[in-house]
């Protein structure tokens, strides 16, 4: 089960970093829905590797196939899978970490979990298990935007500590696809490319924050108590590799305030609810409440560095080992359309959960 | 299912803030567990309204009662029910809650989901639906203990600007529990009791952040992909009222470093691996790996204030209202048994999931 | 998760036959149904004990009470805890239990499995665990009823060898409701009634079949695959006390006929398809095809029997054991309200599911 | 949901009749299990048509691939994906069923819920879904045998009126697949076989009952109320295409005995417990109780058959249709490899569940 995400959207990924391929099983998407390839490949055209010279440079064309669940170029609301081949396996790159493990990778927890590991490369931990959150995200984001005019954004706020200026009500997407780094503030967005290169240069790598946002959905979506709307994009965030916090709203600064300065004052016009702040992040008590919902994810910086590091191999014995080859130095460009999906496949599943129930 | 937490430890939680009482069912709790009250009671008595002169001064006992799933003082394996009842319901107190929505509760989005509230206090919103939680934490962190040799502790880290030192390896429960704001820091402790008692006064409230760790967990505990042990987590806390953000390990700061800086270096001794620094938080790629697992959670200030504030009425006309009556100053040292509770829910469920395929 | 059922209406049995009481908690009910206690207790008043002479002497009220979920009368989309106390407890009748196993119970496999087991009674085998199942069936009955124009009914179709005629389009609730053994045909009812006075007078037992129908179902409810229409009831109808087989439509009698004889011709009067024979039983490939639903449910003859019996005690040695005390001959005229429930609480789930999906 | 089947041992089917595929996703196998195509090639053989002059003629060889899951010949505990691709497709076989709908088919039910249909062969409802469960059950079959010492088979027992005499305790599986009807009854093999060639010249088809066993499961596998043994093995067989009625043990007969005859006595020899008689069919109260598992399923005849029946088209007008090219006969041959998938899909499930609880 952890590899199904939803309810009553339900995604199954699988395929291992090196193998057959990646992909993904979609269960209960709507019928009728027109879908063909050609909605799904430019999201990963975003997400794949070798896009620009500031990520990784492995090669792949991540063409995706739709091998059940539509016909005549429109879903049958029957499961939709997706493939997509590998093509550039490269075991001979990774014949040292047959015995040894990568520090703050999973190499070590997956041994001690499993006795097993797929050493050629990061197996189901590898960025490329994204594949298949990706390409259904992309169908997740169509729904959303054709049946609930429902827009999804994200973009890099900060690298290191280059920090964007971005106006979450009003960002658009081709600002964010303006330039390589994904960041919609083209003065902080040079700064960043300029800084990533220099940690390529370097064989180092930087981490940093994607906000992402919703814009759109109407209030009284969510669940109260477990499955909370921010509880599901927390554990959304969280499950994409290398991220390691999540916050709302006001998040971890909102703590700074008071309750009388943090509350957000309803307004109403027009027989409208509004609020006139947002401290909230668009969830009160679980459920949307009408306002652009909003947070932000950060990425510590990637764990493969081209240095010599210590750690401890197979046998466990004390060694060292220094990443070779292909070197990504930042994984937010990559992790923006990431943010994107998990975001939709939360939304859409709450969507559909609040039609069972309340529509 | 928005009530029900876990996949084979699993928690269902009932009742509102006024009516019956509330509870929780637990399904899936191993059976020959030595279980009465006595067990739970100290963490409902932790939880609990009125315990300290900087909570909210609401009268209950919370006296806890099993109505199921135990025989002659063991778990029979089968569905353990526990019932809390209600006391000091008081409906009147909430006459003007009945045409009017609180600012940053969930009085407007319930509203707005399901067309419906129970107006005489805060629903499930409440924080009292943690009680079931709270209760079945105690059995989760039962199990852990007696069965595995894990310990669950939370304290209070930080109120708005004060913040603790405090060592995640070293910290005793006797050190929390040893003053009313839960914080081991003593001199921290006390200006952060001075600090709420001041909002108290004022009529005013404030929040702060507070820390979970796991001392003792095996290698080996998560899952890959979207039921990571962080990914659960971060679910966990988010779940929980007023909480606006989650970071684990190195967190939001971990971006201030470069991969070279962040990687957690592995080392063996006497045929056990371990890492030198902990910026994983004792957790990689969604799997435990031995070390200690920490995390934090940030709580805004509560929502509830004694003064005028903006709002919109049920027939969406501005408004003001004004909090009346009892008034929690302070979410946290109340928030350190939720925490505690969250975070033993997903370490049990984890083990036994761990068990069923790995075991 | 033995203890819930259902996927979007989702209910939660707990309690043993002997302790607090028994109980439900029901979740992804609708908000604003009109919903009291009066709704309920008229179903359990034909699922308790001691309302006829045909059927168990255990004295008990079963009043249920609604402990959450509901404000005003009426529901609030939250969960619906209810709860029935035990109230005939007698535990020293079941002295003799707590060192033998009873044939054909589960005293022995739940020993097996769980190491321990409640001796005062069949603990979660029980009967009495209905109760649960029953009270939450009276709700979703309730919704078919009202939202969806949806008749439940179930009725004595055979005891032993004697077989009623009954038209399942048209029979009605008062036929069913006219004699102490819920079989609407009378002369067919006179005789099963005098079949198990006899067998009770005999200290034995006696079964049969339980017929239950779904009118007025819409074409489209159910899904494809492994969540048939079909498939839920069956599961449903096995999870009952000694239901021993279950068959849809023209069930094991459909394979004397050919595919010629068998298949159920298409017919459109008016713009609206139905079929002119009903042998799929009113649903084809999962699906509810708009005809009357119909299945049979075999219940074996009830366990308990005033004869000595051969047994092996928990030590594992051979013996004997005699039933004492109260004696339940027949468990059909309580299986008929049972049966119901379970086939409401499929139809409602599909219901739900259907909206969210296609609605 | 409605294409994934079990708790911890998850299938996931995906793909039509018509298009890319068939396949399925498995997620929770037990990692470091030694497995190859070769391990479930030979029941995809089993399965598929063209087998025999008995069974549906379509060509297909059914050549499984693994695109996840494994590495060096082992299970890694991650998803195994598993994929047949289709090549038999002929879509202008089905040309006249694009307008009109099948009788007894789920042309009609598909419609009416999603409002679209793959009209090229029976979509997800066609017996191709089956390749799915057939390879995932291979998969468990194994684990069962090799971890559990646990024997699952399936055999014809009755064609229309012909009935097989098997003895489920010592039926082997040679003796099984000795002949083309898998009857392990030589006499009412030929004869079986016999009618089914008569039924194929007359264009016309036949049902009958399939018995599945299961051998060597030990006492305490399953769970109370819902998801008992015989409910999860009554919804696994109810989920096969054209299947229509199941019972456990004495099931419907059971009805003709009194309890005194029908219970099963205990008897204890050199520390086991067993029962003399076995009308339980293995389960008592949804646990395993040591003794073999068995039950019978119905199959309808085959829908399609080679003569003008009654039906009507997508404008819901009175016509007529006739099969024409493939016309399979008998499902029952082609149906006993799916039956003991099913079966061991959820015997392995509860062999998790138990260890996960109990283990």
């Amino acid at each position: 089960m952890a590899s199904t995400f939803g309810q009553l959207f339900r995604i199954t990924t699988w395929g291992e970093s090196h193998g057959g391929g990646v992909g993904v099983v979609v269960d209960g998407c709507p019928p009728r829905l027109k879908l063909t390839e050609a909605d799904i490949q430019p999201d990963l055209d975003r997400r794949r590797p070798g896009q620009s010279k500031i990520v990784s440079p492995r090669q792949e064309s991540d063409t995706v196939q739709i091998l059940s669940g539509t016909f005549g170029g429109k879903t049958l609301g029957t499961p939709i899978c997706l493939w997509v081949k590998n093509e550039d396996a490269r075991p001979e790159a990774y014949a040292e970490m047959k015995t040894k493990f990568r520090p703050s990778h999973a190499d070590f927890t997956y041994f001690a979990k499993y006795g097993i590991r797929n050493w050629q490369g990061g197996g189901r931990a590898s960025a490329r298990e994204t594949v298949g959150r990706v390409a259904a995200g992309a169908i997740a984001k169509k729904i959303l935007r054709e049946c609930h005019g429902v827009e999804i954004l994200a973009y890099v706020k900060q690298v290191q500590m280059l920090v964007a200026d971005v106006n979450p009500a009003r960002v658009k997407l081709k600002d964010i696809e303006s330039n390589i780094v994904r960041c919609p503030d083209k003065t902080a967005a040079e700064k960043m490319i300029r800084l990533i290169e220099k940690m390529r240069r370097a064989g180092d790598t930087v981490g940093g924050i994607v906000e992402g946002i919703a814009r759109g959905v109407p209030a009284g979506w969510g669940e109260p108590v477990f499955d909370k709307l921010e509880a599901d994009l927390a554990k959304a965030m969280l499950s994409l590799p290398a991220s390691k916090a999540f916050e709302i709203g006001s998040g971890f600064s909102g703590i700074t305030l008071t309750g009388r300065e943090h509350n957000d004052p309803f307004r109403a016009r027009g027989g409208k609810v509004f609020t006139t702040t947002n401290f909230s992040g668009g969830i009160q008590g679980g459920i949307s409440n009408g306002q652009t919902i909003f947070f932000r994810v950060a990425f510590k910086p990637v764990a493969t560095v081209m240095h010599e590091q210590d750690t401890v191999d197979v046998q466990f014995r004390n060694t060292t080992l220094k990443g070779r080859g292909r070197h990504d130095p930042c994984v937010l460009p990559r992790a923006v359309p990431m943010v994107e999906a998990m975001t939709a496949l939360v939304l859409v599943d709450h969507a559909l959960r609040h039609k069972a129930q309340c529509g």
